[in-house]
């Protein structure tokens, strides 16, 4: 048991460093690995296997949406990504310029896109001409580089995956309209699949894309009490078609600008799944996105009938769940520890006696709970131990968003708060960034977004005392 | 009718210009678009969504196969790509260089990935140690660049989409058997899904790649008797594992080098569905990997119930195949030209004389036959064209293929064949590469593959007259 028992030693508990914990989770449940390249990280299988979840899930709702997947160039030329005034300054900072390419320097610069706005406006201008090449509905599923100086696996790297939607319409409203539909499209996700809560609301002007008209969001609160800004869209009005002359004849013979959103989810989302769900075993994933559901650990496997039986149990969910069979030579005691470390969500034990009485135990990886059940009724009650764990992982994460979401009526109150309980904290708002500068300054905490659920909890500013206009959740963020 | 005619006449004839048909094709079926970076396309929906088939049929044949994906780095550091001699010396002229990242020069530059075999040995190097931690399996789906000077849409482009498998073995016969299995792989599902036969073979010293020990090909025959190389499969032997020293200790508690293999498949696998299967009137797709495979087209829509069957026509056939309604104000003529053009293989027409008489015509993409249904036979009927449609553009490939496959038994024949016969030419070699250089400068032709159903045509090289070693397919080739 020498070997196992340091496997479970070898992470940092939760509540002694919560950021050694990640950085132990994500290494020991095999997510990631570091590379040669800094700043850039390998995504292994058990990674990997969660993003293809992720994409197969939020692709096939995107394409009940409406939307088409294309593919841009990986590189924008330098005079391209100048076109948008506000978007450059933005971005340019923190690019990856291509100088040379086979063994000549080049006229101009190319650089590795960070996002392809400028992309996707370049190629509508030139394929949008009428109202009825419109709405364009595409999105992309590619990397993107942003040369970040500090970086940690999923939640801040020089290259992530994600998706990028861009879109163009011939009417303010239904832009409006489809940057609502995707935010929502992302937060109906996080909640049924990823079994995480999230806040929908409004960036303020400081925190919105550089280049847009506004930004929503869906912000998690991760179990240390930070937020995570876990998906956003962004309607650009006709800022970019402007720029870039993107026009079309309408249905009145009128030549008009379009109107654009984009939206976005990444790799980062993985972070956000570890640090709501994780507990000091490692991992903890939901069923629906777990790409082992189930894990068949034969006990004392050497003994007559054993592992033909547990080979069997994974032969018969096989249909229903994602189930593997664990036959290999370590130990049961060892092959409990892996799998709790890669959160796979149910195991069943199987052993000699098991196999006498005609039964299975079951452990649900969140409770633990152990559920002794007839080998002929498992398939049907792994079925509910799945769906009731879905269930109350996510009931678990918003009893904890909600236990950690404090109210401050007074700039007295909200520091202290911030200081001393970590979450989000609600405080109404003048629309200065001013204060809102002045409460990164003092606190570190940021405007998280101002909800569309706006709730009226004083007529003042919580940092400047002068006449409120929004209540905005605050608080610390990754 | 104008704009109908227009739209048909726009593409130039296969006969009369091959390459242009070919880029008619590609714009007026929608596949791609140029973009504003040089050599780089923009790949449209109808183009992309062929490649997400591909990827689909592809990826679950792979995972049957025991490949896990994963994903590595865009960037590879120069001193990596330096590693191993031979692999440098074929990718260094046509890499493109990160110099600078944010506003700083880098203190190495950084190749944005051609290809990932350094990445993934520097990676097996830190991941593996033990025979237990063998074999690995992995794959990652990205895209590639390469600085090419000329290029053509799919075919050659200086950004492309790929898989590229890396794998890593025990063994040097187990590292053999993964490279024949993957080659089978991929010659199995050009020849099931896409329809294109294809001779698989090994190819020459010199057309090998650059590090491997051996490469497998598949080869195709274009409709104009050029051949493409349409996926590749490399033993790398223990070259790479002995350059970045990838060693684990063996059973026998030896430390052994590992023995690697890679394959890959790229988009340009369309070029080869275009060329193979196209006519005049534009693209014909197979129907396993067409995106749509079955559009409805009413005729006189305006007429009483004539749009309300053809779309419960839809509704009735969309569990069963991919299916759209072309239900916008355009023209039937200008319908009909749409749908062949973008080789969605099976139309039905629906006018109010069908729906007098319950009836419906079916209209293949290939053959142009057409097929009048009773209404209740429609969605069995419409099964058994598309089997059928499937099964013989595959045959009608494999004729088309062997009448354009000769033989020649001396070099004068060989020469005479290859001026004027485009195709593939069978011919003798002795293994000296100073004959494929001689034929190569002297005919354009190059060595294709040695194939593994070897035939003995003469006992002598077709060039030098000296003893033959090997049947070799020759061909001009993309």
């Amino acid at each position: 048991m020498a070997k196992e028992k340091k496997m479970v030693e070898a992470i940092t508990s939760m509540e002694e460093d919560f950021a050694q914990w990640y950085t132990d989770v994500v290494k020991k449940a095999e997510l990631v690995d570091y590379s040669s390249v800094k700043g850039c990280m390998v995504i292994k299988p058990a990674g990997y296997a969660i993003w293809e979840n992720i994409q197969k899930e939020l692709d096939s709702r995107f394409k009940e949406a409406g939307v088409e997947n294309v593919y841009m160039p990986i590189f924008i030329p330098e005079s391209l990504l100048q076109k948008e005034k506000d978007h450059v300054e933005g971005f340019a900072p923190e690019v990856a310029w291509v100088t040379k390419g086979g063994l000549n320097e080049l006229q101009e610069p190319l650089c590795v896109r960070p996002k392809s706005e400028t992309l996707f406006c370049d190629f509508y201008a030139r394929d949008i001409q009428s109202y009825r090449d419109l709405p364009r509905v595409y999105n992309q599923w590619c990397s993107v580089v942003r040369w970040e100086k500090e970086t940690r696996p999923f939640l801040r790297s020089r290259e992530f995956l994600w998706q990028e939607g861009h879109t163009a319409h011939a009417t303010a409203e239904e832009a409006e309209e489809r940057t609502v539909q995707m935010l929502n499209l992302y937060a109906q996700f996080c909640e049924e699949v990823l079994a995480i809560p999230v806040i929908k609301g409004k960036k303020t002007d400081k925190e919105k894309f550089a280049g847009a008209e506004s930004t929503y969001t869906i912000e998690a609160l991760m179990h240390d009490g930070k937020a995570l800004q876990s998906g956003t869209s962004h309607n650009f009005g006709d800022g970019f078609a402007k720029a870039f002359g993107i026009q079309f004849t309408d249905r009145d013979n009128v030549l008009k600008y379009v109107h654009q959103t984009s939206w976005g989810v990444s790799t980062r989302i993985i972070g956000a799944i570890i640090m709501v769900h994780g507990d000091d075993s490692g991992l903890v994933l939901p069923p629906r996105i777990a790409p082992t559901q189930v894990m068949v650990i034969p006990i004392a496997q050497h003994k007559e009938g054993v592992l033909e039986k547990a080979e069997a149990i994974k032969n018969e969910l096989q249909g229903q769940f994602r189930v593997k069979l664990d036959a290999s030579e370590k130990g049961p005691g060892f092959k409990f520890a892996e799998q709790e470390m890669r959160g796979i969500p149910v195991r069943i034990e199987l052993g000699p006696k098991d196999l006498e009485a005609g039964q299975a135990v079951i452990v649900r990886r969140d409770t633990r709970e152990k559920i002794t059940v007839a080998l002929d009724e498992l398939s049907k009650k792994v079925g509910e131990v799945l769906d009731a764990m879905q269930t109350e992982m996510l009931e678990r994460a918003r009893a904890h968003r909600d236990a950690h979401t404090y109210v401050a009526r007074d700039y007295e109150e909200f520091k202290e708060t911030v200081a001393n309980r970590p979450g989000f904290v609600k405080a109404m708002w003048c629309g200065d960034e001013a204060c809102e500068n002045k409460i990164k300054e003092e606190t570190t905490a940021t405007s998280r977004c101002m909800p569309w659920k706006q709730e009226h909890l004083a007529d003042t500013c919580v940092c400047c005392g002068r006449k409120a206009k929004a209540m905005v959740y605050w608080g610390k963020a990754y």
